[in-house]
């Protein structure tokens, strides 16, 4: 039924490549079939301004799209001189998740970048993004303890994101474009190892949808989401 | 329990003054309890660029904060250039929903700009701005019906929005902000008079929260929800 | 003779309301006719770079129109990512107007930021902001002398502003809209309670104007003023 | 009295020098003792979308410090990516006062932009623009005529634009930098050959001024204004 | 003596992956050892207004480093709301040099963009997006006579591009960041591979270079960008 | 054979007047034919936040050229909001070959900073740029010893630049607008009065260009640079 030929609660086939890059202390190349994003993670002493002398550290997020991640070329934000409202608003949602994986107060006065670029679009990019900048944080934190910088892991749990959606009125998950595009809800759930949830977000494209077919979705997630566990359990190993 | 005596899923008192300026062709004052927010509707001939040549109509939104309606000033963003992540976000969210409510192929190819400028902010200024604009934006529509404009009426049903939350581990409804800025979870929910969901957007802000709570709080809501379509209907009436 | 009715020394109805928002420690909605704009004051400790270490104040001013505060919508300049030359112009007379109003060194190294955004507009934008400022920076003032941060009251004089013009070959006070969009000069004239000038800014927007016309123009204002500085003092009272 | 030796009405030595740079339609060099500004006028066919379809013409001006043109360096406009408050103030000045000259319907739908470049500062480089404008732009009407663009010629009258300010206590003409910086007040006038007023613009920088003092700052400026017009008909003669 | 090991003339290991996106029309992932830079071609019909009704095509180019390309993170340009000066010198080159290879005529109205992205930076980024991007441009012409777009190839020659420079007294060939970081002279030569040339740019980092020295470095250069051209051949095999 | 009559390794008259400006620590306006170039340098305490603590002196440089000193108006780079690639390439060139006629460390940690503005266009500014900015420089200098702020004197020896190209098939040097709009390559050699290169920056804008066609320009270059350090060093006497 559905263009991928996949099940509606089947994810696409999920590769996490670690240190893709070298210069960064965490990096992940995460695969949700054709999407490919890299998350590469950045340690930097001190804090931005509002969080100075609290003791405490913090983690935000960039995110972009090369230009021609996509079927057709979007301009190169750079170039245009401003950020995007999907894009800001895509970038707030990994810098809040992944904060919320972690203990700030055992991070110190410390702040990590998690940089997210799109180098293929296929769907699910930021869903992508959460799961291996999630990754590529573990990373950075075993870094960061191999240098002594701290003394105890920060990290509370793993997270990991997964889109599902309404598509021709049965909800699926791990929408890739061709579905994306034409479902009449997208949701996305950002989960802890333990089950319970950091986001929820979920949009009526079309028509609205009810609070039975709400929770069918979440339902679908979980499922997805304990697979995305696995697998980064695997590529942590 | 709450800061302010109210009861767990007791919003605040909600007023909507309709032809609140002249000039725009609906303009609501929108208050829940100290949050007021102006919504006025434009009506524009034709549509964006993307839009055009599909005899459909577009509806857009822009949200901002006078730089005093905050308990300190925060900057202006004309004068700093550039609109935040913060504004983009809730700019996106009123447009998305009040596009929800409408047939845009009703619409023609016109184009309604729905401005929601916050005069005052105690918590849940979105979710004030989307039930406010729902009513400016049928005023707009009375205007365009009476100038000839709308053969047919676009509107699908009726949309508001309403804030719920977890705080002190029981599940609120209508947050102010002396209870927004300490609640574990903030959840935005926009639903129609019939029930449906348009948007779900939960955040941890502390804590992850189970799927007992959320089911809880999306409880809450749609009782709320209930007295904002009564109050909707008053004003209109 | 005027579209108004009104007889050619005639200012609008002016209402001064305060404390209309709860959160600046000045805050004032001034209307002239239909035209109304809220003037907010901002207390804050220090002072920008370019005065400190001279233990004196500053003042400043900010000037926004709403997008539909006019007959047709006009951009937002947060979303243009600029500000015009005329909010510029406008923002830059109000802080040079109060600032002549106030011993900058009675006030510490204090700055008073006010904020004037235009709700609904019919001429006179900038003499209703400066007029409306005045008084809300009264009251900023009176909170800092209630919270001991001043020990003396830095307010020179109370200053008001009014516009006046030539229309149809005669001139007239308080222009609103419809006069002045066709008038042939249009003046703003910024004045001490103890009838001395602060700006005198008079433009040709037709035909160049005789030095008699000037001097015309000067006793209607001034006469204007006078009443200005009456419903001032009423609202302070 | 002043620091320059000048009795109070007397106006620093002016020249004017036409074809001052070889591609402009008009560019003259104005000197105002040693205020320096670059007037290029040039001509193009077409108006700006506001003004099309209705058979008239537009006279626009741009106006620039040079970096070093002032005692001390201040940074670039284009490299801070935004013109000032004050650059912005003066261009509308000049844009509006050689309007105020020209008949725009004898000016077809053509559009002449007068860039004034200030080489060097001292004091009253928004008076000496304008005055060194008019004939630039005078020049390149002259090569409209001689090229056949325009039937008739567009120019009602010279203008020129004098300051005029109260130092010590005392009105004087035509302000340098050393009275400019202590004036009490500080005015800038545009006249009309024809001895009308196209602008009047005076700010008490320090004390407010009486109505006695504006009096006589007019006067002194109708005085020093003639002295410009006799130069300007030399230069152009 | 290298810090690489290399001879003086020794390039480092070059590969050329093609097709390593799936939507560009053109799509390279170039490696000059640890620098990699992945060259996407888009084609689009039409040219930019200047080059409107000339019936001749336009190839530009746009370059960025992600921010983790570098040792430490440099600020993302999107964020920042501008590109660099570097960056804009830099696709200024890649534009040019590619606009030498191809004859704009036989390319019709269409534009080629160029999007060459710095995954991983390790010295000569320029030179590698060069020497990619043209393999990159040929597929994307192939793309379009496949299309029936273009009648003819107008592809004139290959190109490709070679850091040289002067490292402890020596000449030598495709430096790397620790070569670069410290040679007194850095020259970038752009070569067809008939053996002429398009760009030399070389700059005295430290000391001014002698002719001779000029003459050295072009002798290496030449010498490693034949074995470029071979590696492109083969790659396009 | 050129169109300017002169033989092909002839450059144009070449004055260079100093002093041209008051307030400037150098200024000098350079003329090359009719290029005409304003250089002003100006000498500030303190060194840019990279450069702090190392006891190093830092020379940077800005271009720009007014709207109308070339044929056709072109836009103001201050309105616009941002410098365009041509003039951050320019502007990189002339800082980075001044820094190279300077031992920094002498400077201590002072600034100098290089404004170019061209008055008038006619081919070849930035190479007039850098030769007469280097005059200017000297007097900086000269100004800084005078004033006890430099112990000895930081000038490493004069630099000066030259634009060649092959016109028509020919090497000639110091191209004028007519021969450099059609000029197959166009090239800028910055040398240092001891016959060394500081920059060498090579164009095909037509056709690529032969090696032995490098090393003719290059010998055309050499002469011509030659000249220009004897009018230095005349103007400077």
């Amino acid at each position: 039924m559905r263009p991928s030929g996949r099940t509606a609660n089947q994810i696409r086939p999920v590769t996490i490549t670690r240190q893709y890059t070298c210069h960064a202390e965490g990096s992940v190349l995460v695969e949700f079939g054709n999407t490919k994003v890299l998350c590469n993670a950045t340690v930097e002493e001190g804090v931005p301004r509002f969080m100075k002398g609290q003791g405490k550290g913090w983690i935000t997020a960039e995110y972009s799209m090369l230009p021609r991640a996509t079927h057709t070329r979007s301009g190169r934000e750079a170039a245009r001189g401003k950020q995007g409202g999907r894009t800001l608003e895509i970038q707030r949602l990994i810098a809040r998740s992944l904060r919320a994986a972690v203990d700030l107060k055992l991070l110190g006065e410390n702040t990590i970048t998690l940089d997210c670029d799109v180098i293929q679009a296929d769907g699910g990019t930021r869903t992508a993004s959460i799961t291996g900048a999630c990754v590529a944080l573990v990373d950075a934190l075993t870094y960061m303890r191999s240098k002594g910088i701290l003394k105890a892991n920060p990290l509370k749990h793993m997270i990991a994101a997964l889109s599902v959606g309404i598509y021709k009125g049965t909800p699926i998950a791990d929408l890739e474009y061709t579905e994306d595009s034409v479902a009449e809800t997208d949701m996305n759930i950002v989960m802890t190892e333990t089950g319970k949830l950091i986001e929820v977000q979920g949009t009526a494209e079309g028509e609205p949808f009810a609070f039975e077919e709400l929770d069918e979705m979440l339902t679908i997630a979980k499922h997805g989401l304990r697979e995305l566990f696995d697998i980064q359990k695997a590529a942590l190993a």
